[in-house]
């Protein structure tokens, strides 16, 4: 029997998702709690890693428990969560088909990166990314525009990748106000190379800080070089927003 | 020379505003900071104190410091930022009219407390209060509508308060959505009792879970007594989001 199950996730104090021997990850975390409700071995698969820092507010999994597995979605998640630490929550599961796989059947993912727009660090944004108040939101809006669509991401992509096809689709790309100055960059795909997101946001505020024009994220995406795109910037403000399936 | 102040906080690691003696407060925190910049003794006046683990969006302060002192915002708000740690923050600052008063010439006082509603307490909302997922927001939103006007509060002030007139005029009380499950009571005011937004809250948060219908919180207000109210929630989801002079 196959169970997908849906996962919320402030990643602040852990090493990302995926389980590492002596480190505290969210899936070896998981992999604790599963093992111990189900009173199985569990093999966990996501729809992806996410770096350390990273949160999710719906990551997605699936793992596979015996038939003999007694099934009950509201007791399931009631003793999941009694187990969970409260920085990790498992907000929904049900039973799957036995085609589905977590990674492989995902349609579409979102993320969002949350930044703010000021001279000094503001508390109550202490998690966010911080960008220089001459920064234009606008120029980053009209930048994240040239995204939209199926192109080779290399230059979005780590060094350290050991991907070879950087093809992706991306659906939308936008940035959306919060409130005040808070705003967030949302993007949608069929899915993100390694770090890509936070290499599309660099580049972004190089440009909203006016050191690069709109227009230049185009030659950016045209060149699939690594050195042309903006710096890696902080995991923390990222958050895996949904991951969308058939 | 009268200084004002607007002030952003993260309240979460401090015992409110108030400076006392072997505590972290906020108030205590700016006072060392703004004497060694202003290198005058300086005795701060906020708009009211706020308790332990609230935080500020838009708190407002003034102080005097001698008509000699050089004040130029830009590297005033440079210096005093680059002293406070991430946690406070000076947003504004300006010189004020003489007969300028943080706190008497307050008009309005707008707060927010952020709740979500959740079988489980979930990740990304640590923060928030988490209140029950029976309950139905549109009764809280009915429930507030008939805080607004003049009334006197005394069923909402902590029974420590030494004060003896509860009136106060509430200008507008509404619940927000944010996204998905997360909400913020949003109350506008002349003025706040003691506890008075987290009381209403707590009381709330019985109307929201069916514990009383909305209509009870009219009788509440008549009652005049802290025991007909709820309990006094958690002050970590409560902001004190702006302060209005004329």
């Amino acid at each position: 029997m196959k169970i997908k199950l849906v996962i919320e996730y402030d990643g602040e104090n852990y090493s990302g998702w995926q389980k590492q021997d002596g480190k505290k990850t969210v899936e070896g975390t998981l992999l604790t709690v599963l093992e111990k409700v189900t009173n199985n071995p569990v093999v966990l698969f996501a729809s992806g890693r996410t770096d350390a820092g990273v949160s999710a507010r719906g990551q997605v999994a699936h793992f596979e428990v015996p038939d003999s597995f007694k099934f009950n979605k509201f007791s399931f998640l009631g003793s999941v969560n009694h187990f969970l630490p409260d920085d990790i929550m498992v907000k929904d599961a049900c039973v799957a088909r036995d085609d589905f796989d977590a990674r492989f059947s995902a349609k579409k993912k979102t993320y969002r990166y949350y930044f703010y727009v000021s001279r000094f660090v503001q508390p109550t944004f202490k998690r966010f990314l911080r960008v220089n108040d001459n920064a234009d939101v606008n120029l980053m809006k009209k930048a994240a525009k040239f995204l939209v669509g199926e192109h080779d991401f290399k230059s979005f992509v780590a060094r350290k990748s050991g991907k070879t096809n950087f093809v992706r689709t991306v659906f939308s790309a936008d940035i959306v106000s919060v409130e005040d100055n808070l705003y967030y960059l949302e993007i949608t795909g069929n899915g993100f190379l390694y770090n890509m997101v936070r290499i599309v946001m660099g580049t972004l505020i190089k440009i909203g800080t006016k050191k690069m024009a709109p227009e230049k994220m185009k030659d950016i995406i045209e060149g699939k070089q690594r050195t042309l795109a903006g710096k890696t910037v902080s995991g923390l403000p990222l958050v895996l927003w949904s991951v969308e399936y058939d």
